[in-house]
C-alpha cells in the first residue's frame, strides 16, 4: 500500500524537508504533497498571471484560487494530511485545510507547540494525532505505511 | 423553500442575534443554529459531564469532542453557512468549520472587518459572499430566501 | 409523496406561472423554486449589497456568487429541474444549472422550440424529457407526482 | 503528484494544442484529455455506428450520447476541467460540461475573451481561474502540478 | 420514525393494495409509493403528451424515460423497497429498479413465488427478506416500523 | 434543529427509558429510535415470518437481516447514535453498529463501564465522547439539542 | 486514458471474446472484466467451497453472494459497463447489474436483438447507447478510448 | 483487475500468512494489507511516539487512533475485507472494522468457527460469505480475482 501525504500548514521553517527525508527509506512507500512553499511566489501567483487589479482584495482572490486548485487536489488525493501550525501568523488557511480533509474523511496529524494546545483544541479534537515534533510525525507515518514480512504484499 | 442557516464564529459580540431579528419577518422561511455561545459553559463541558482531568489537553479535548457534536451536525443540516471573523482570537476553529461547510458542498457567507482581508485570504476565496456588517448577511440570506409571487410555491 | 421542481432559465417570458398555476390543484403536491427573476435586480444584487467595483467583471461576479447561493440550494432541495431556453440570449447559466443538476443525479425535463434541437444535443441527451410547451411540463410532473387511490399513501 | 487535464469546449481553434505542448516537459506530470475534436465525426457517430434515424432530433440524440460516454468518463478521471468559450456557436455543451464538473468537485480553469465576461459570469463565478489566452492557462497548470525539491516526493 | 416504502414490480395484480391495507393502521407510521400502474397509461405517456414516434422504439424511449422520473425520485425517497416478481412476463424493469436501489444503499425486500427461486437467486443475494406472500411483507415493515412504549419517540 | 437519536446495544436493562425520559422536556427537540428490544421476538423473527429452517445459521441469518433493516434505516435517519456496551454478552453486533455509523459520519456517544475500556479503546477512539452513566448521555444530549433564546430559532 | 469495461450478461456465447479480440489493437487502452463464465463452476461455487446444502434457495444464496463479490467490484472499477441479453433464460440478474451501474453513475451500452426493444424499454432508457451487433459496441468503445494526436497525452 | 485484501480481525495466530502465501501465484493479482500484528507495539505505539499517560483511558486512546490512521486507510482501498474472529478476547475492533467496511460499500468475507454462528450473526448477515478455514477464504479470493483467457485482459 502506497501512502500520500499532504504537507499543509506553515511554510517559514523546514518542517517538511525533515520528514520527506526520514520517509526516503525505500522500505517506506510514502510519497509527499504540498502546497507551493515559496511564499512571495504563491502569495502574487494570480495577478502574475492573470493580470494585475487595483483592489488588494481581488488580488488576494486570484492568487488564492490559483493555490486553492492545487491545495484541494492534493488533499483530495491524500491518505493522510498532517498540518503544522506555529505562534506566528494566523494560518486560518491551514485550518481550513483541516476542516476541508476532516469533511473528506482524510485522517490528519496536527504538528504544532503544546503552548498552541488550547486555541487549537477544536483542530487537536478533529485529528487522529497531535504531534510536537517532526520526528513524532516520522514514527507515525512509518506505523501507517509500514510492510510488515509475510503479511502485507 | 425553507432555508436552515448556521452562524459560525466569534461568540463575543451580539452579531448572531442582529441577524436573527432582522430575519424574522414572517415572509421570510429562514432558521437558525447556533454554537452554544456561552464560552464558559462551552469551554467546560467535558469536565464538568465526563469528570475531571489533571492534564489540560485532554479537558479540552473531551469539551471540543462534545460541542463537535452539536457544530457537525447544525453544519450537516445547514443550506447555508456564515462565519464570522473578528480582530481578536485565534478562531482557528472557525476557519475549520468552515473548511468543513465547503467539502460538504455548503454555501458560504464569509463576515469580517476589511482589515482582516488578507489573512483571511483563502477563506474569503471558498466563500460565496464576503461581508463587513450584519446587515449585508441579512440582505443576502433574504435574496437567497424570498418567495417571489405566482413564480416559487 | 411531495415533489420539488427547480425552475430553471430564461426569465423574460412567463412559462414559470403557466406551469406554477396549472399545478396548483390540491391533489398535486408538488412545490415550485426559482431564481430571482427581476433581471436588474438580480443582475445588481452583489455591489446592491456588498458596494460598488470599478472592474464590470467583479461586479458580476459578486451578483453571479449570491445568486449561485439561491440557486445551488435551490437544486440540491430539488426533485426534478425544469430548464427553458429560448432563441434570445447566450443562456450559459441555464446549460450550467443543467449541468449541476444532471451531476447531482436529479431528473432534468428541458423546454425549448424545436428550432434549438440541435445546439442544444447534449442538454437534451442528458435530459429524461424534451418538451416544447408548459403544457407539455404540466403532464410531466402530473404523471410523476399524482397519488393512485389505494395504491399510495 | 500526476495531474489529469480535461480540455472542454472549443473544437474549431488549436487551443488544445498550445496547452498540451507547452506543458510536455518532462518536470510537468500532467496529462490531456480532450473529446473527439473531429467535428464532423463526433456529430455523425451516432447513426455511423448504429444505424440512420429520420428525425434529426434522434440522429442529435444518438450522437451526443455516444460522446457524453467519452466526456463524462474523462471529466470522472480529471483533476482539473480546462473549458473554453468563444465568440461563435451556442457552446451550451461546454457550460453543461463546467456545471457537470463542478458538481463533482472538480476546480474549473475558464478560457475566454474578455468580451464574453458579462454573459459567462456565472460559468466565471464556479471557477478558480479565468483566463484570456492558452499561455495564462499553461501558467495556472504549471504552478499546480509543480514538484518542489526536497518536498514533494 | 416515519418509514417510506416504494413498491415496485408486478402491476398485474392487487399485491399492492393488500400491502397499503394491512399496513393503514395508525401505529403505524408507513407510507407507500408505486409507478403508475395503469400500463396502457404507462406505456403511452411519452407519445400521449410529447407527440407521436414512427419508430416504436423512441416511442417506449420517450415513456420510459419520463416513468423513470417517477421511479427514481420515488426510489431516492424510499427508506424501504419492495419487489414483486411474478410468473409472467420478462419483468427486467424490476430487477433494474432492484440493482438500483442496492446500490443506493435501500434495503429490499423481494416478493416472488418460491418457483422463482434459481433464477432470481442474484436479485435474492442482494435483498434482506425473501418473501413468498403479501402478509410476510406486511410482517416484515411491521417489525421495521412499529414504536415500541417508552423506548421509541 | 430537531435531534434524531439512535439508541443501539444492550437490550438486557432499561437505560433507554432514563435517558428517554430525561429528555421527554418539551424545550428539548430530542427524538428517539431504537432496535426491537424484544429479545426472543428479534431473534426469532425470520422464521416467524418467513419460514422454519433445520440449519441454526439459516434461522439466525434470517432474523438478522429482518432486524438489518430497522436498525441501518434507523441509523441513516440518526443525527447522533448512542451505544451501550456492557459486561455480559458479545456484542458484536453494536460494535458493528458504530462501525457502520462511524462510516456514514454520524457522531457517537459510547456508554459503558470503565472496566471495559481497554477492550473497548478501538470503539472509544472512534467516539465523541465516552460515558459510563445514562445520566451523563442525557447531559450531552442536552448539550448538543438545547434552544438559546435569541440565537437558535 | 485508460479506460476500463465491464461485460455483463450472457454467457451462453462467444459475444466477449469478439469485442476483446477487436479492441486488442495497442493504440487503444482499453481492458476488460466479466463474470466467471463457467456456468457450472458460477452456480456450485458456494457450495463447493463452503460445504454443501439440503434446501436449493441456500446453495443457490451462497454462490450468488461469492458471485456478488466478483462482479461488484468490476463494476465499481469500471468505466464502461457493456450489458448483453439475449432471447433465451430470464437474465434477471443483468438487469440487475445494469441498475446497479447505473446507481453508480456508470455509462452502459446495451446489447441486444431489436426484437427485445418492448421489454427491455426501462434498461434502454438507462443506457448511452442500444447496440445490436458487438462490431457496434466495439465501435462506441473505440470512439470513447482513442487518443488523438496532439491532443491527448 | 488488481484485488486489493485487507485482512482484519484476530492476531494471535497465522491465518494471515496461510492467505497470504496461498494467493502468491502469480496468475493471481491480488495484494493484502493488514493492521500491525505485532500485539505489544501496536498497544503502546500512542504513548511510546508522542509520551506517556498516568491515565490508561488516555494511553489506550492514542495508541487506538494511530492504529486507526493505517487501519481506515488500507480499508478505504480495500476492494474486499475478510474479517477473522476466534473464541478468544472481546474483537470490538474487529466488528467495528466489519461495520466501517459495509457502510463503505465493502464486500466481506468473515472467517470463524461455526461455534460463534449466534453471536455473530449480525456480522455474518453483514457478510457475501462465512467461512471457517483459511483455504476456504483463498478459493474465494481465487474465484473473485482469476483472470480468464480471452475474456478478462
Amino acid at each position: 500500500m502506497d501512502i500520500r501525504v499532504y504537507l499543509a500548514g506553515e511554510i517559514h521553517s523546514n518542517w517538511r524537508s525533515e520528514i520527506v527525508d526520514a520517509c526516503s527509506s525505500p522500505h517506506l512507500p510514502i510519497s509527499f504533497m504540498s502546497p507551493v512553499s515559496d511564499h512571495a511566489l504563491a502569495d502574487g501567483i494570480g495577478t502574475d498571471i492573470l493580470g494585475d487589479e487595483t483592489d488588494a482584495f481581488w488580488k488576494d482572490h486570484k492568487s488564492a484560487k490559483i493555490n486553492a486548485i492545487r491545495i484541494r487536489t492534493m488533499i483530495e488525493k491524500a491518505d493522510v494530511v498532517v498540518a503544522k501550525f506555529g505562534e506566528d501568523y494566523r494560518q486560518w488557511n491551514t485550518a481550513l485545510d483541516v476542516g476541508y480533509a476532516v469533511a473528506k474523511g482524510k485522517p490528519i496529524v496536527v504538528l504544532h507547540p503544546s503552548s498552541l494546545g488550547h486555541p487549537l483544541k477544536e483542530v487537536d479534537a478533529a485529528a487522529m494525532a497531535v504531534a510536537e515534533t517532526p520526528e513524532q510525525v516520522v514514527k507515525i507515518l512509518q506505523h501507517v505505511a509500514i510492510k510488515q514480512d509475510g503479511i502485507d504484499s
